[in-house]
C-alpha cells in the first residue's frame, strides 16, 4: 500500500507518519519511484505499537525509540532478557528526576530512612538485590509521597506489594518461550498494561467505597 | 521566611516558585514591602505537594491545578468525595487522547469488542455502572494493549483484577473520617502511590521470574 494506505489502515495522519519515518520509528517502505514507496503489514504493525505506547502507556519518542531497539535486537538469554526489559521501563520516566533526593534527605544527612526502608520491602519478599536500580526508584516514590503528607504504614506497603506481586505471577506466567515473544511481552505487555492496572484500581476503589459507606 | 528561605527548605529554585506563585499553584505571601513577601509553613507543605504530584505523579501543571481546587475546595460527602476525586484523576491524561477509538473499531462498525469486555468485567466484580468513564478509558487501554499484539485472556485480566482489589480495599482503608483529609489521601495518596504499584510489579516480576527460570 501508499503511505496514504498506511494512514487509512492505521488511523494516523500521513504527516505523523512521514515523521516516524525521519525519526527511525519506522522503517523505510519499498521503493517504487524517487518519491513514492509501498507499506505492508509489518508497517501497519509498527504503528499500531508506536500508537499505543504513546497514546495508551503515555510514552516519549525517546523511550519509544529504546523499546523498539529491544524488540529489534532482543536479548538471547531470559536473564538478559530480564534486565534489558527494566532498563527501557526505567529509561520511561527518566525525564521527571524523580529519583533526585530533596535536600534534607540523602547520604549528607545520614542514612536515608526511605532507601532503608525499600531495601528492607525487597529483602523480606526476597524480590531483588538492594542495589537494583528499581530500590532507589521506590525510595524516591515513597520519600515524595511522604513530603506530600501521605502515611505510608507496613501493613498499607504490604498491601501494595500483595497486589504487586499476583499482577506478577500472572505477568511471568504470560510470557511464552521464545526470545522476540518474550521480550516483546515483558517490555511492551508491562508498559501497556501498567494503565489498565491503575484503572482497575478506580473501578475497586468505587466498590470498596460503596462497602464501607453507602452514598450519603 | 522570605523566597529565597522557602527555596532553600524546599529545595526548589526562587524562579520555579515564582512561576508557581504566577500560575496560581502557590498562594501569595504575606506582604511586607512592595516587592516582599514573607512564606510559612503552608508554603513549605503546598511547594512540596506541587513536586510530588509533578515529578513523582508525572501530572501535568493543568492537572495539578485541578488537584488543588478540589483539596482546597474539598467535597461535603464521601459519596461526591469519590466522584470529585475520580473526576481528577481521568482529566490527569487528558492530554493523551487515549480513548479516542481506532479506525475501524466503535459503534460505525457494529458493537465495540472492548467496550463489551470492559463492561462485563465490571459487571462481574460489581464494581461500577457501565456507563462510568472509567469503562470508556478501561476499553481504550485494552483495546491499545491489543492493536500491539499483547493478548489478554480472561485470567490474566482476572489477576490484574485480583491485584487491583488488593490494593483498594488498603486504600479505602487508610482514608481518614474528616474531609478534607479524606480528599487529599483518596486524590494525592492514589496519584503519589500509582508509581509506587509500577515499581514494585517490576521488582515482583524479577523474583516470579527467578523462580520460573534460574538465570541461564
Amino acid at each position: 500500500m501508499r503511505i496514504s494506505g498506511l494512514a487509512e489502515r492505521t488511523g494516523v495522519p500521513v504527516a505523523t507518519l512521514k515523521y516516524y519515518l525521519r525519526e527511525g520509528l519506522l522503517h523505510t517502505g519499498t521503493a517504487t519511484a524517487r518519491t513514492q514507496a509501498l507499506y505492508d503489514a509489518t508497517h501497519v504493525e509498527r504503528v499500531r505499537l508506536v500508537r499505543a505506547l504513546t497514546d495508551s502507556a503515555g510514552l516519549s519518542l525517546g523511550a519509544v525509540r529504546e523499546v523498539l531497539a529491544v524488540l529489534d535486537d532482543p536479548p538471547s538469554t531470559r536473564h538478559e532478557l530480564l534486565g534489558a526489559a527494566q532498563r527501557v521501563m526505567l529509561a520511561r520516566e527518566e525525564g521527571r528526576q524523580q529519583d533526585r533526593p530533596a535536600p534534607g534527605d540523602g547520604p549528607a544527612d545520614g542514612p536515608d530512612p526511605w532507601q532503608a526502608r525499600a531495601a528492607e520491602l525487597v529483602a523480606t519478599r526476597d524480590w531483588c538485590p538492594d542495589d537494583d536500580p528499581l530500590v532507589a526508584r521506590l525510595a524516591g516514590q515513597l520519600r515524595a509521597a511522604e513530603a506530600a503528607g501521605i502515611d505510608l504504614p507496613d501493613a498499607y506497603l504490604d498491601a501494595l506489594a500483595e497486589g504487586a506481586e499476583t499482577v506478577a505471577a500472572a505477568d511471568v506466567a504470560s510470557v511464552p518461550e521464545d526470545g522476540a515473544g518474550a521480550v516483546k511481552r515483558v517490555v511492551v505487555g508491562t508498559l501497556l498494561t501498567d494503565p489498565v492496572l491503575l484503572t482497575l484500581r478506580r473501578m475497586a476503589q468505587q466498590r470498596a467505597s460503596a462497602d464501607v459507606a453507602p452514598a450519603d
